[in-house]
């Protein structure tokens, strides 16, 4: 699939820099690269030094460099230019201004570029997703999970349980339009066997915890206890570089506070929320219900407790899972040496003003975060959307396992590759029947 | 001169975007990148599709391309290469902290690209302050001047200043040295001859009237008035886009109020002031000050009067100056059809309100702008930095007509060339006389 149009867009960030590029894509790239340095096209791919000239005015606009990518062996797969210029506002907007004026070019749309690239089969889906994530990516392990994706390794996942489907697909089809060749009489046994194990595998898959996604979105932390704990001062030592932007709202709203930390790689969502207790101010108990429901949604709450009010607090803690709940006796310096009380389960003694046990509270986060979001081996699910399709293939697949009439195995068979294929945005399961056939050389 | 340093640096503005790209120069460039691809280096120049690996742990860092750019033939002249990355803060992160544990790296200073541009005699100093104006560039007029400095035309000019005073110099250098030789007897005229024109071209350069100054800093243009004029409600119309921001300290503070605008590619400095009138107030009458203060620096006063009220408040308006200042009638919607008295001089009717008259107005502020900024012909002196070398040149050279020692003329000749060759930072005067000698043949 060709576009008419040529498109054209800065790449990098918009701001004064040494260096800004704008990429231009489609049949007229490189002759609006010619009509802009008036000179005749450099070796493909080379960055060249030129005057970057007005196409109608012939101003110099700048002294930059230039490449020229000639199709396909380009980003989107169309014939490509690349302007290298001073990153100044006012040599960006010149350079803007007179892509403008030549003919059948226009302003990109956002993700143009990456739709072209997909449309002409240069990425799948799950790198287009990979793509945009990659440039998302605030911590170590979000990169490293969007690199691998653009790598392809969830689009070959993806496509290999695809292929394995399509090719049973393919010997039931056989099957059923052609019942006097010889195929074996316990077909739909050995399409089972087939399937089995695709099943298995994506049942294995869709049960990861949503590592993936959790990766993607952070882990979600909610800090919350009595009033007058810590709380918030806790929350501001955690949050440290945002403190600042923090802190002044929190005396005037009880909503929940948020801030985004990346600790040793992990991206962690911190939650700050009203203190708990009954009240009849009819904002604050707002507060406290909201403070409720996000530590429903949370996948750890950080409890914050006085030190010297432990056995007295304790007991008013709803809900108290110690699975997923860290619980805090803060203030330890004004117990002047005196023990915590036993309570019952382990108490992760911190003092916010002193500072004492902020780093182990921090590693344990950390710990958690890791464990919650590292995916060994396998490629995590990273997304709502393919976990959606590898649930509708799954249900397709265990389901055909109970058909024994060939027509409706082949029909679940099918549903769940068209379901596997949308994750890809790449398999058309007729194409594949096709491809599949000629290689079993059926046909007369 | 070359450094034994290789540095590194992001060369693209922060945030998130397509492409981020790092730069490297110096000597370790090509040995880093073939450490960070895992592949030979590609040919000179070319943007090849690599991998970009950490250097110990050998984990993908992105999917990137790369180039190298062997030395001479790089911006720095030393070694240099490319990455072209996504751009996403975890991954310009993570190559930055593997470029970091790369033998003899270190992170660039601020730049630290160009002076080693300017070092390797790539770039001379007005060339590089050109660089630094084309990257500040906000309107297209100050892009033009940037482009043509960067061009070299202003480096090119005092160097050929430079160079007749050098050759002049020369020959007076040599009546010293060697006084037996046959050398023409009316020496000192004859190099007064020869220096002449340079003085006059240098003056001339000089007096023209801070053209290239302005451009760089903007023109300045002060609001003034009596109160309640509408002065308030014209800054924040012309401000138009800045207006949310600068409304709501006007009430706060007495202080001069400032937005930068660019009007018709030129940049306009805006300042909205006190309210003229005699206070008790002490904020009030310190605010009144500043505004007089400001209005002596201005290039341009508008003079914001009630069109009610023009016989009464004309005559209060201190030192008005009609080459220098527009008199503005405000409020004319409220003259219901009523002419504006005669009062001597023109005045501008608009209405703020209505938005009767301000297309004008921004006309003829913008040809105001134009007509102090444009400098046909000749390149503007961009720099107080070059008026000053340029200054302290002519005095040495005016001083030199009247000296009748050929030693004095001598180090006058010497003073100025030195001082032109401060502006580019090239000339050394024993190296310009070097390479003159050299080709007088004098020596034996």
């Amino acid at each position: 699939m060709t576009e008419d149009s040529t498109i054209y867009a800065p790449a990098t960030a918009p701001g004064r820099s040494g260096l800004a590029v704008i990429r231009l894509s489609g049949p007229a790239a490189g002759d609006s690269l010619r009509r802009l340095t008036g000179e005749p096209l450099s070796e493909a791919r080379r960055i060249v030094r030129r005057s970057i000239n007005h196409p109608i005015t012939g101003e110099t606009l700048d002294q930059g460099m230039v490449a020229w990518f000639p199709a396909p062996r380009s980003f989107t797969g169309e014939e490509g230019a690349e302007l290298y210029l001073h990153g100044g506002r006012a040599v960006v907007a010149a350079v803007l201004a007179a892509l403008a004026q030549l003919p059948n070019l226009k302003l990109a749309e956002p993700g143009e570029f990456t739709r072209r690239a997909f449309l002409n089969g240069r990425l799948d889906l799950t790198e287009v997703e990979g793509f945009a994530d990659l440039v998302a990516a605030e911590t170590e392990a979000q990169r490293r999970q969007a690199v691998r994706q653009l790598d392809g390794v969830l689009g070959e996942l993806y496509g290999g349980w695809s292929e394995s489907l399509t090719t049973a697909l393919a010997r039931l089809e056989a099957a059923i339009d052609f019942p006097d060749e010889d195929l074996p009489a316990n077909l739909i046994v050995s399409v089972t066997e087939q399937v089995a194990p695709v099943a298995k595998a994506i049942a294995e898959h869709l049960a990861d915890g949503h590592r993936g996604e959790r990766l993607r979105e952070g882990l979600s932390v909610v800090i919350m206890g009595p009033p007058n704990a810590g709380k918030s001062s806790l929350f501001n030592a955690l949050a440290r570089r945002e403190a600042a932007i923090v802190s002044p709202q929190e005396g005037t709203t009880r909503d929940v506070l948020e801030v985004a930390l990346d600790l040793g790689g992990y991206p962690v969502l911190l939650a700050d929320t009203a203190g708990l207790r009954r009240t009849r101010n009819e904002i604050e108990a707002e507060g406290v219900r909201r403070a409720e429901r996000r530590a429903e949604d949370a996948d750890l709450r950080i409890f914050v407790l006085d030190a010297e009010r432990v056995a007295d607090q304790l007991p008013n803690l709803l809900n108290l899972k110690q699975d997923r709940d860290l619980v805090l006796a803060n203030k330890t310096d004004l117990l002047a040496g005196r023990p915590l009380p036993e309570v019952g389960l382990p108490l992760l003694p911190i003092s916010v003003r002193s500072g004492a046990g902020l780093n182990e509270l921090v590693a344990r986060i950390s710990q958690i975060a890791a464990e919650s979001m590292d995916s060994v081996g396998s490629p995590a699910l990273t997304r709502a959307r393919h976990r959606s399709a590898l649930e509708e293939a799954l249900v397709a697949l265990t389901r055909s396992r109970v058909a024994h009439d060939p027509e409706l195995v082949a029909e679940d068979l099918r549903l769940a590759v068209r379901a596997l294929g949308r994750i890809t945005g790449r398999v058309d399961v007729e194409d594949l029947l096709d491809r599949i056939f000629s290689e079993f050389c059926i046909g007369k």
